[in-house]
């Protein structure tokens, strides 16, 4: 027999008022589940230990995905693992995140449950601690069931400051591993398509942490919105090189391929949400290659192309029969709503 | 004659997608206006100097007040000053804020104008930059116009820990003016009821600097959703005192007070947001006073009450006709979406 629904398996309105449905609330599904010393003090900021010489990373990101719950990950993995990759491509050791929910009133209590126990595994996976939050609750039909925003404050490791400005013709691109996972998964379960692909959210720190140790890594960036072929365009402008890509190098599973070719999509501008895209040094590529495929996150790691001297500001993929594509930025994007 | 509202006038999913007219939208909206140079680098993570030998404060808020633009402020202004109001109350001196915007799709572009304008002229205000930010964009439905969450970062101002555990019987509890603007100028314009009230949304780390160099500063807070009352409240909770509270020397304007009472509300649960709630050595608070009138935002500071030996853990008024009544925490809210 189906279990009733009682209001208390919802979220009211009451729940974000500051007062005490809120304060039991955040106790329950945050509190008791992100437990940490800094977070248990409960007060207006998390207090911080002072960075002593090391830049502070910071950074922030709202996550809308929709559907919330995807295969390989749901919205609360998603607003870990976004964040964190964000401090990571910059070199930077994720220590903390915020956490702020806007839900709308009615979404079943079980369903932030799941998604708060997410978070909790999420963040104790990539080793940071969700130390300061937020709960606001607007009335139903004023969102989308849930939106959440982490911010997150990292420490640069010294030496690593990477930059743009350090990138050399002949440079070498390296990804870790297949791409467009992550979009395609959202989208299979968006239009109930039958499908294996699942999201390949996952923390990157540990990965680039020993990347940044073999050395040579110029710059970094995690192709999330707008994909592999977005980041390496804005690599590329304003700049005095140019990228060439191999399309035969390119780490496309078979099955985003055909998911891909049935909703008209181009796996480049597919959004991932585990990969890393690291412009590194000729000389230490095939060394960063072997180190990369000792990590479980870098197994599939491969060389999709080069900084070339020619075809300045630009990204040019040699396709696989020969030919030359110019890949240019969308203007708008192929799928909304995807992180 | 009224001018034709065009396509281009209005947000589109597109906007959020990562793609080229995100970029120029975050030019316009974002770079241009909140423009220094960690933003400008437009990385994924804004680089902040090292903090050397002071903690961190680290913060965040979600904001989803309704409507959007209320007498004394908006959105904007307030995702800035009630983030890093956060960080005052700590103790901590506001430096840096991400802001992250969820976007309903067909929002009027001159209402983001609006609301980045504010954001702008807020920050500047206040001396904190904008380095890092977000923008998402959902279908028409799916949320309320626009949310915005802000993160803020600063640093512990040395010797200033404040906590309540420095608290002790005796000491004196400080508000730097009257209560109750905030909530109900929001509520003004929701109801579209005639009334001079405007939102007290201000800035406090200058005044509360001030505050900390006279000393005898044990703990802050500022008292937002839930009010004076609710603060006081988490304040007595399981604590060894009780706190005595004077109605008669609650500074209520008389307007607040009117419209309260024709909404059936009580000002000392309504949201403020430009005061602090200072608890201070008894044998500094008139000294304490008289530093704050300086300042425009204590020009109307008072003591309000103290901590008291009796009632432990609990908020007792004592009422204008000489009678006491027992403040609890209210069970949901008077007001949602205030902030």
């Amino acid at each position: 027999m189906k279990k009733k629904q009682r209001e208390e398996d919802k979220i009211l309105l009451s729940h974000g008022s500051g007062g005490k449905a809120m304060s039991s609330l955040i106790k329950k599904m945050v509190v008791e589940k992100f437990n940490n010393y800094i977070l248990n003090e409960l007060n207006d900021s998390a207090l911080l230990p002072a960075s002593k010489d090391k830049k502070i990373c910071f950074t922030t990101d709202s996550y809308v995905v929709q559907p919330i719950f995807f295969p390989g990950g749901d919205i609360g993995t998603l607003a870990v693992n976004g964040t964190i990759n964000d401090l990571a491509v910059m070199g930077a050791k994720p220590l903390y995140l915020s956490c702020s929910f806007i839900i709308e009133e009615g979404l079943e209590m079980n369903i932030l449950d799941r998604i708060t126990n997410s978070i909790k595994t999420a963040s104790k996976k990539a080793n940071v601690e969700i130390v300061t939050g937020d709960t606001k609750v607007v009335e139903k039909g004023n969102a989308d069931k849930i939106f959440i925003n982490t911010a997150g404050v990292g420490v640069m490791q010294k030496d690593f400051l990477l930059s743009k400005k350090k990138i050399q013709v002949g440079d070498k691109i390296i990804i870790n591993g297949e791409i467009g996972a992550h979009g395609l998964a959202v989208m299979s379960k968006r239009e109930n398509f039958k499908t294996d692909i699942k999201s390949d959210c996952a923390p990157l720190w540990s990965l680039i942490e020993q990347m940044l140790s073999v050395g040579g890594v110029k710059f970094m960036r995690d192709p999330t919105r707008g994909g592999v072929a977005t980041v390496l365009c804005e690599i590329a402008a304003n700049a005095d090189f140019g990228i060439q890509l191999h399309e035969t190098d390119l780490p496309i599973h078979d099955n985003v391929l055909s998911f891909s070719e049935i909703l008209g999509l181009d796996p480049l501008y597919v959004a991932n949400e585990g990969k890393v895209i690291a412009v590194v040094d000729k000389d230490i590529a095939s060394v960063m290659l072997k180190q990369m495929k000792k990590d479980p996150l870098g197994k599939e790691a491969s060389i999709i192309g080069e900084i070339t001297k020619k075809n300045t500001g630009r990204v040019i993929l040699e396709t696989v029969i020969g030919g030359t594509r110019i890949i240019d930025r969308l203007t708008g994007n192929q799928l909304p709503r995807i992180c």
